[in-house]
């Protein structure tokens, strides 16, 4: 077997993950002195004009994308998405008797209902844990509290591949929607007036791990200020501008750069979903291929387009599936550490290069191992 | 006058600061492919073997330079010293009731002490807010309370330009003392063994905007479990190995490379201490030289060595000051917006050199103007 030496692999990493490669280079070419500036970027005061510009940037180029209007409030955060499942419930909830709703689709979402158990009364409005985490609920599945503060959802499951139509979430039309769109933040177009807030870490399809980015409308804000202190507070980052504190500047500089390739060269987030959905399409064509060899975890119908899990004939096989990978310069294609089995994350900067190299490589092992 | 057109400026920012040029040009190098790796670091999943070797070999440089004993457990966090400020009474006080000493000698203790309000009683065990922010506490003049759960300091005021003595922190010895140490952290030795908890964000000496080391004695450690939920809880992140989630990768690895410079090329704190203090003395005795034009805001034996704050006979001289720098290749020098005046941040990675040509700026600007 051919062992590959090209000097980037195939990185199908859950997160975080492969970059654009020219968003790479940018940084590598700026990395001693941004412009004229004399400065790294990650050297630059936050309070400084050319930091300002850079942070303003990304903010705009994010709105742009997502078509985000005045109603919302964009804030870069750090902590990753286990600290917007405490902030949530601590900023959206009134009390320990407040109700909020949990749709669980897989494991982030368990982790989401238990870490808000903390702060107030967690209704399951619906889990898949009993079916294995495939599938989404049917809505006449949904036991919905008249009473719930939000309801909260996870909109793509890394570890399970299971992932929700675009614009085709669960809950009530009066109910205001928590959404952690972590694993599919960007990847295709999002109706954000469906949803009160949004948090995605950025390590994903849109930059590096230490950003987490919150979208929060202006009147689910105002109705949380005061409620928790300091960097806890939405309100508290909204009323400063989002500067509450030190910003993580370097890796607003590479969203604001991964903005610009979404933009710029990819032709925006309907251009990006459709090269998206050509990628997960071209490799779970390969595995129903072989229904007796391969076994996609998620059920057809809510299938991910950013993390294909599925397994083959037996746990040694997908072992070797993955080493073999790695010899092939495909890396990172083994599951989560808690289920196991093979995973391939096609996010955003995967080329479709590389989705076909793993096509071939699911064909030629099925025909070898089957 | 000569308009400096050097490619990279004397950096003099209080933070994100200016980092070893040796570092940013091997982060530059290895910024597509991480040795063999062919994968950037901000690439590679937090869990693959080749970014544990990173992360251990971070905290293994950390632990050398620091000489930390097992006692102590190294945490890389998220949200700077505002979040920690929060996290410290949450997982130390016992509720309500319980109280905290505070020694607030400037604009960052007075934050921790405000923060800290909010979950428990925080005793004022001495400010120097009326006298201006310029001075450390006689120990006479402490009042701690000997019920308090914990003493709180600062160890250098990057505002003020007030640090303590190495080595010379205020009080009792059965008292659990907590430190921040944001802004002098890595800058000279550190007998760790007077903290029970210290905190740190890396953008002044030790990294990048995004990461925030904590240093925990193993005893505080399991007292504060289950105290706190979650990401919140200091006993969470020592759980999982400090993989609570998705650690700020790149971050740390730049911190592992601040550390390895420290250590090879510097050789060590002590010899870090000594041309820190070097530095310093080269700009304050040029201060010194004009008494009746510069004045130093800090009292004289807690002059800060990170920070030196100052002010000339006018604020719009100030103003002047700043903006006649910046011509010269010397940017960042003006005060914190909250108090004005001029600031000029000698962390680690400032060169002699950058320090000689402040200096010299310094002695002309006042033979021009005083």
């Amino acid at each position: 077997m051919e062992v590959v030496t090209r000097q980037r692999v195939w990185n199908f990493s859950a997160g975080p993950a492969t970059l654009p490669l020219p968003v790479l280079q940018q940084m590598q070419e700026e990395l001693l002195s941004y412009g004229d500036s004399g400065e790294s970027v990650m050297e630059m005061s936050h309070r400084s004009s050319v930091f300002l510009s850079i942070y303003q940037d990304a903010i705009s180029r994010l709105r742009g994308l997502l078509g985000l209007s005045d109603d919302y409030e964009v804030l870069f955060l750090q902590g990753g998405g286990r600290l917007q499942n405490l902030m949530v419930p601590m900023n959206l909830l009134e009390g320990k008797d407040s109700i909020a709703d949990y749709v669980v689709t897989g494991a982030w979402g368990k982790y989401s209902s238990e870490d808000a158990k903390n702060y107030g009364q967690v209704q399951l409005a619906w889990s898949g844990q009993e079916a294995g985490f495939r599938g989404l609920p049917e809505p006449a599945a949904l036991r919905l509290s008249p009473q719930a503060s939000y309801l909260h959802l996870t909109s793509n499951e890394t570890i399970h591949g299971v992932q929700f139509p675009r614009d085709c979430y669960p809950g009530l039309e009066n109910v205001v929607r928590i959404g952690d769109f972590s694993s599919d933040f960007l990847s295709r177009p999002l109706d954000i007036s469906q949803f009160g807030l949004i948090y995605a870490c950025a390590q994903k399809n849109a930059g590096i791990a230490g950003l987490t980015v919150v979208l929060i409308r202006k009147d689910i804000l105002e109705r949380t200020a005061g409620r928790v202190p300091g960097y806890l507070s939405y309100a508290a980052h909204a009323a400063a501008d989002g500067m509450y504190n030190t910003v993580p500047t370097f890796a607003i500089y590479v969203t604001g750069l991964v903005c610009r390739w979404l933009s710029e060269t990819i032709g925006g987030l309907e251009e990006m979903e459709r090269v998206n959905r050509l990628k997960a399409h071209r490799v779970y064509e390969a595995l129903d291929q072989f229904p007796e060899f391969y076994r996609v975890h998620a059920n057809e119908d809510c299938r991910s387009l950013m993390n294909i899990c599925f397994t083959t004939a037996s746990p040694q096989l997908d072992k070797n599936f993955s080493a073999e990978a790695k010899l092939r310069g495909m890396s990172d294609l083994q599951g989560h550490r808690s289920v196991g089995g093979i995973r391939a994350s096609l996010y955003n900067a995967m080329p479709l290069e590389g989705a076909e190299a793993l096509r071939e490589f699911i064909i030629e092992f099925a025909n070898q191992h089957g």
